[in-house]
């Protein structure tokens, strides 16, 4: 199973060829043809003349034009798209022996396949049921019949990606951005190197888990023989919002958690904190980002056995409202001046103003992933931000070394990507890097 | 953190003192004055006068009244109830030490915390912010501002939990049905036995993960010192029905999965095949019933590279409409005379005319926990069946020892619990069995 398995298009797709759409995915070069009208047009194209799996893509589509997000725009989706309720995020390792060509093919038949997931379509014309019944699917279609329900599928690209202790495998070494390197260590980190790192990463966020599953497990599959499953994490219960109508949801401390992020709306907060400028370096970037995930264990057995008036004091609010200590409501500005707030809290430490205004995108989940020989949930916070400079990240992580709220969690994952600007319409994920 | 922890309730409630409610969680004996007036009196008397986590509680249970179930009632409830989204599965062993009164006491707390939890209030009176400042909270507080989301909680109780190594620890060895007891091997069963078995289990089903996984937190943290997780499983895509107005979900094989499952109004049936009657053995579990889990890992990438016709050959059915390949549509009675079908398809060893009439009620759930070394995603169906007899998935699962599926999944986990009747409004879910 370690070779290349391209996902088979049969030969004699007759209705394919009587409309203007994709033949569906190939390892090389279809791209151009598969999104040649863009993905409106595609979509279009396709609900035009072909049956059986379309047909169930094309009834999903029209239910939940109202939940779904075009793949291809001036940024990524799932960066400042309202969060949505569930994470299925993946890294990625490029596989022995694969070169350039292989590398931008995956990016291809990947942006064509998301292109065609985030409307609610399957894979490929031909599908979950709609090729030859001689022939493995193209789809696994566990999502036959459900909505794209807004499916975002995020792609990036790690520090390994561009040199590796292999050399410059793909010929990009110097294209690396000079910000683009594993995080430096942080007072009491604890990594798993098996939950850390990564050539490359997908983030898929959806507000039904097997949409978001779905679109991992095809992508995984897409990559057979070039990139493969590094790891891989579930989450649920978003911990932030990008707009002002999603009400701040909490985290598995109980405690509100986002009420200060970034908004999808502010632009200039986005164009200072998020996205990468045209005159930033390096160029192939702009209007792209940087993404930090953190796998934050939080011990919450020890946590819930807190007092609540220590539980406020270390979060800097209090647990009902969320409103700083300082009083106010929730979106009221704390006061760091009259004592109230304390001088090690998690809000104080992280706040910009103590931080010489740096601010970041927040868009992490919680998770759940079993329990411990101790019986201890294995829980915790799914740590995922945007900013435009991992500077950013490192003075934040580093200010937080005296976080009141360290005796509680455990940072024990981690990994850091360059997340290209959206795609254009009939390119892919990543082509100004090999342009 | 081996030591029993109660979750404390302030001294000075005086608000509580001035309405007729529960004061609140206790060890011993509260719960008669708790729910005196059965659920319904509960949620109203709260709302009467209380302030804080309570109002918070309050609006949610109005907001969310569409969406509830009594945790009261003939039968418990989260067995016949619409399937909902998400799944939190946990099984408990009873700590060293404990004896009969601490059994009773968890179950009558759990109950009680219960009762709260599925109308969307905290687990006690005070909750997450209403209690004393220089206490622990009773509530973890995540689900604050959560509606209910149609949160049920089901309990069950393992062979062990009537007679381990250690003997009669609870009195009740004389109470066990005889048909409870380990399930004997099976065919390829690979079982893990940290994910096996349980003294306990309770099964919590919401269509938020947040609010499933904040009551099996606060199920667990209220069970220290008498009860610890022994294995945790989290799950989503509902893979049965079991109310005609739901769609058939399809499970990580993409296949429609609980067509011919039995549903809620077909009362003939459960009682015929799901609820244990007044006339078997013992009469404590009359109108409950046996729960089965299997954790069913597939081998999803290898399944994948099966083709269209032979996959369907393996389940008996056609993977997009889900009709059985004798004809028809999905919900065609299979013909197991004209060869169509094969004679060790999923879809007819599993038939009722091939297993004497024999039939279970699913509520399996889809999980995906991560991925292994080899970059396959760990993923598969967490089984979960009702029964009034367990002979009933043992002929089943015997039967299905020539399934040609069997080639594609691994059975890695397994338990079975008796699951009493509902409890009665002021009583607690087994109260028969101490009685």
């Amino acid at each position: 199973m370690t070779e290349s398995e391209p996902i088979r298009e049969p030969e004699d797709r007759a209705e394919a060829a009587r409309v203007d759409a994709p033949a569906g995915l190939s390892r090389r070069g279809l791209l151009g043809l598969a999104v040649g009208g863009g993905v409106a047009g595609l979509a279009v194209g396709l609900g035009a003349g072909l049956t059986g799996g379309v047909a169930l893509g094309r009834a999903r589509a029209a239910e939940d034009a109202q939940n779904s997000y075009d793949f291809f725009g001036v940024h990524q989706a799932g960066i400042t798209t309202p969060v949505q309720d569930h994470l299925h995020f993946a890294s990625f390792d490029m596989m022995p022996r694969t070169d350039r060509d292989d590398l931008i093919s995956l990016l291809q038949d990947w942006s064509y396949a998301a292109s065609r997931l985030t409307q609610g379509l399957e894979v490929s014309a031909s599908g979950a049921v709609g090729g030859s019944p001689e022939a493995p699917p193209d789809d696994t279609g566990e999502a036959l019949g459900l909505p794209s329900a807004g499916l975002t599928i995020t792609i990036g690209f790690g520090p390994s990606l561009f040199e590796n202790e292999d050399g410059d495998r793909y010929g990009i070494a110097a294209q690396r951005p000079a910000g683009l390197e594993r995080l430096p260590a942080f007072l009491g980190d604890d990594l798993d190197p098996e939950m850390s790192h990564g050539d490359l990463c997908v983030q898929a966020c959806a507000d039904d888990p097997q949409v978001a599953v779905h679109a991992i497990r095809n992508l995984s599959r897409i990559a057979f023989g070039r990139a493969r499953l590094r790891w891989s994490q579930l989450g649920f219960g978003k911990t932030s919002r990008t707009t002002a109508a999603q009400a701040t949801p909490r985290n598995l401390f109980g405690f509100k958690d986002g009420t200060a992020n970034i908004l999808a709306d502010d632009t200039a907060a986005l164009d200072e904190h998020v996205w990468v400028s045209a005159a930033d370096d390096p160029g192939w970037l702009a209007g792209g980002s940087y993404l930090v995930a953190r796998r934050i264990a939080m011990l919450i057995e020890t946590w819930d056995r807190v007092r609540l008036s220590e539980q406020a004091t270390i979060i800097g609010r209090d647990k009902g409202e969320g409103a700083p200590l300082s009083g106010g409501d929730e979106f009221t500005e704390p006061d760091f001046h009259g004592g109230a707030i304390d001088a090690h809290s998690h809000v104080r430490l992280a706040h910009p103003t103590q931080n010489d205004g740096v601010r970041i995108l927040r868009r992490g989940y919680n998770y759940v992933d079993g329990n411990n020989t101790l019986g201890r949930l294995d829980a915790g916070l799914f740590f995922l931000s945007y900013q435009r400079d991992p500077a950013q990240f490192i003075t934040l992580q580093r200010r937080l070394a005296t976080d009141r709220m360290n005796e509680y969690i455990r940072h024990v994952g981690s990994g850091i990507w360059a997340v290209p600007a959206g795609a254009k319409p009939g390119s892919y994920v990543g082509a100004e890097l090999f342009a």
